[in-house]
């Protein structure tokens, strides 16, 4: 029978450590929900000592209503010589609320007596208490114990190292997880390490792993753990995480799911959404793709030697480790640059767009011209959608852009907040509207403009409003004369969709995005109202907030 | 006694197999410079039948007076059906009249059925003859015979593929190197495969790994592979190469000399060149860091996380796995968030800034207040040395704001191409410049005014140029009225240093960053000509290309 692996992610938490990551509120909400779809078992949220986002974080999720995931707040061992009841860390876990709390205590005898400056027995104390007041919580979370620099500890002194662990197991830790923290462990210190404890503890406990990569092992580790007794696997999508990351979960679920027969991990189907989890996590963290990255990265199946292509063709899987689509990815054949079909072709599945062979074909034709001048349809599917109605021919503009302008005015005496401006000149039906308005920045005075000039013909824009703006530098070799990728992100009551745009300059790419925004919007309500039959998909979201009022005065024409 | 690994390095023949990457024949010779400071044993330059740079190439390396690498040369073993002295490719090899020559054969038997279309006999008579024939070249070249796929050959048919490696060690081969060409070889396998060819090769025979990244274990099964009995090792610096690329030598040389005793591989002194060559690499290859690889990355001993931090400073070699400038990178304190009062006390240490006490305080709380409100100085270390200056009121503008003002104008005439104008009116000394220029976008408009306005006063600008920006929007729930921070990048012929402005208005933020690295780039020729004795740090780089002609016409005021 095969074994059950746990499937622990920790991007929102430990991935956040990683240099220039920072996930806002709204981000957070956005991967758990993708990661609960692609069937991880425990999300690691937060830290809800370390800041009032995470706290806000663990109640907004309980609202998520997660098909298969459950929550997990992490934290520390009680700060010495008081009572866990009276540590602010501790208590901040319970009213977490989580169904899952983790906390983390001292395995190797140097940190406990020089960085927390407490004895040995102190530090035992510590996690036995933190792991017996959290179990006591009245909401009798699951207990998951990270034993921080377990393998370092156990190469110095390894019944330290154990006691540490059994202290937390006697208190009624429900997994034991041995963290390689510093990312130096080797292979086969991992796998003799994993197997002592596993000969050790209790079968009722379970026994996980949590690796980084700082030797450029941290999948070696996880696997050489899981092969030596280790039944939960703890890392980060796409590897982010401090300094070299932690073990990059696609890698290992990929090489648990495909080179080994014998553990059972997602449900069937899920793998082949890993390559879109791991771009999504891109986009929300908005970091550049590793194009190399095992598995999922746009080149891992890019044939680029005439030898390798001619193979490929001739014998497909004679060039190829595992089948790409297997993972979401896909074969490219670089110099015909081949890519996207199957993508293009689920894609319009998806939205139960027409799928004519002639207008499939158009459509990757132009993907393929529009990605490779930097545009990514990724986290921004309503362009997508609104492309494909273009080339279909179906596609009703509701109003037609005559010119837009944007001024941008900072001056010394007023301290430099500076004046922002914009016009739009606009033709709905044969009614031309010219209006201006202020905005606190670009987007948010062209969003105004634009609203003034669209409310009167259609109330419904009313509903909807800009959630983020990301902007991406595409080619960063070329400076500032650059190209720039802009997302937006708005939502209405009941959904969120994503449009995109690409121009050398931010204010244009911003200002195609915001078109494409407000005619998925009117696109939607034609649907709605029965106008039109075809369907976008949208998710489902929590209730909108109460809409803000107008940030800036607008101003008349 | 310590058994002596010999490094092989394909950085310019199968690494440049990567996407994106091209070498130049000044390129090549420029690295394979390098190669040979760093101590790598062998050198793949090229496949001499590929292209004429390669030939060409050869001949150059000639010329090199290389102190201790061998140049080799890379081939495959003869075409079907013929003689070796009439196969162009051999020829070409024995032509390049190098010390080494490396000859590629099948060692999978459908390889050899499927892709070749040849008998299995013919496939060993094609290897053997190749062998032969290179062995009696005039030269006497020492003969690397590289086992393509033998991982998967070995699997599917272990008989056939130990025939392959015999009929090349028999026909005069010095080295037998076993590839993962697909780069999907678990450890495991590696670890049992070679065990078994070392057993069956004569130890006169010298046994080598060659690994691909396609299951993110490539530096794990190279490990494996040399503790099962491999002297040689294959791959590219920074694991340049297709898909996944190739293993990546730093990760190998650095674990395989710190991480075990038993090796002896670069000369006493060598090792702490590994991330200046690795960066190297990168400039040449016009590639972006990875800020995460393991060892060289400029993360890769980066500290966030607060606790961390602290614990470094109290036992340094607590959170590292190892002494960072044993490879030549160093230490860095992030300056963010989660941190607080060590890692600013540790960033000013870091450059020298005064360090008193009241200052400190100071610093302290002023970055928590803009780290609040938005700033992170991780990518913008150039705009908190400014920062602790001015709140030490040593800061000595080297010009003074008045105003900015840009205008971006789409029309649907002109296809929405936007015009974009920046103007920009600064006081230098006593005189007021006040000045105009188009650009492709807002920040490069800005850019060329304020060089106008600037450079007739500090010649000396002409020398810097940004590289990247990065817009990201902080507080997206407010949506387009959003903070957003701009981290601009900026270099001259020695360092990259970053800036960072915040604000509502995106152009304002990209302002501020702008005014932060002009101020940078003079504060430090102040220094640079003894004006001021403060030091700030600087990553030191391969020289900087030739300016490139500015993007955009400047129209004079």
């Amino acid at each position: 029978m095969a074994r059950r692996i746990t499937l622990y992610d920790t991007t929102l938490r430990d991935g956040s450590q990683g240099e220039g990551i920072n996930f806002s509120l709204q981000d957070k909400l956005l991967v758990t929900r993708r990661l609960d779809e692609l069937g991880i078992d425990l999300i690691e949220g937060g830290y809800p000592l370390s800041n009032p986002k995470d706290a806000e974080y663990f109640r907004a999720a309980r609202e998520l209503d997660l098909k298969h995931a459950r929550i997990a707040a992490f934290g520390m061992t009680r700060r010495k010589g008081i009572d866990p009841s009276r540590d602010v860390g501790l208590r901040a876990l319970v009213e977490a609320l989580t169904p899952v709390v983790t906390v983390v205590g001292k395995s190797w005898d140097l940190h406990a007596t020089e960085v927390l400056e407490v004895s040995l027995e102190e530090n035992l104390a510590m996690i036995a208490d933190s792991v017996a007041f959290l179990k006591a919580a009245a909401h009798r979370p699951e207990l998951v114990y990270d034993a921080e620099h377990f393998f370092d500890g156990y190469r110095h002194n390894p019944d330290y190292a154990l006691r540490t662990i059994h202290a937390a197991a006697e208190a009624g830790a429900n997994w034991i997880v041995l963290c390689d923290t510093n990312g130096g462990a080797l292979p086969e210190q991992v796998a003799r390490a994993v197997a002592a404890v596993r000969a050790a503890l209790p079968a009722t406990v379970g026994l996980g792993i949590h690796t980084h990569n700082d030797g450029d092992l941290a999948v070696a580790n996880t696997l050489a753990a899981v092969l030596n007794g280790a039944d939960q696997v703890q890392g980060t999508i796409n590897g982010i995480g401090e300094r070299c990351g932690n073990v990059d979960l696609c890698s290992v679920i990929a090489n648990l799911a495909l080179k080994y027969d014998g553990f059972d991990l997602l449900q069937p189907g899920r793998l082949a959404k890993l390559t879109e989890v791991s771009r999504y996590v891109y986009e929300i963290a908005n970091l550049n793709l590793r194009n190399g990255q095992a598995f999922v990265g746009p080149s891992a199946f890019a044939h680029k030697g005439g030898m390798h292509v001619h193979g490929v063709r001739k014998v497909a899987s004679s060039y190829e480790h595992i089948n790409p689509e297997l993972v979401g990815n896909e074969r490219r054949v670089l110099v015909s640059e081949l890519s996207g079909k199957s993508n293009i072709a689920e894609k319009m599945k998806e939205y139960r767009l027409d799928s004519d062979p002639a207008l499939m074909a158009k459509v990757l034709d132009t993907v393929q011209d529009l990605e490779n001048q930097g545009w990514q349809f990724e986290a921004a599917e309503a362009s997508f959608v609104l492309l494909v109605e273009k080339l279909a021919g179906r596609f009703r503009p509701h109003f037609e852009c005559l010119s837009y302008r944007v001024a941008v005015v900072g001056e010394r005496g007023a301290g430099f907040a500076p004046v922002t401006e914009a016009t739009v000149k606009v033709k709905v039906g044969e009614v031309v509207e010219f209006t201006v308005s202020e905005g606190d920045g670009p987007v948010n005075a062209l969003d105004s403009a634009l609203r003034k000039a669209l409310e009167p013909h259609f109330p419904v824009l009313a509903e909807m409003r800009l959630v983020d703006f990301k902007v991406r530098v595409i080619n960063e070799r070329a400076a500032t004369a650059a190209r720039v990728r802009v997302v937006i992100e708005s939502r209405d009551h009941d959904a969120l969709w994503g449009t995109i745009g690409v121009s050398e300059n931010m204010i244009d790419a911003s200002w195609q995005a915001l078109v494409d925004a407000f005619e998925h919007k009117l696109a939607k309500e034609d649907r709605r109202s029965g106008l039109v039959s075809a369907s976008t998909s949208t998710s489902t979201l929590a209730p909108l907030p109460a809409r803000p009022a107008a940030a800036s005065p607008a101003v008349s024409t």
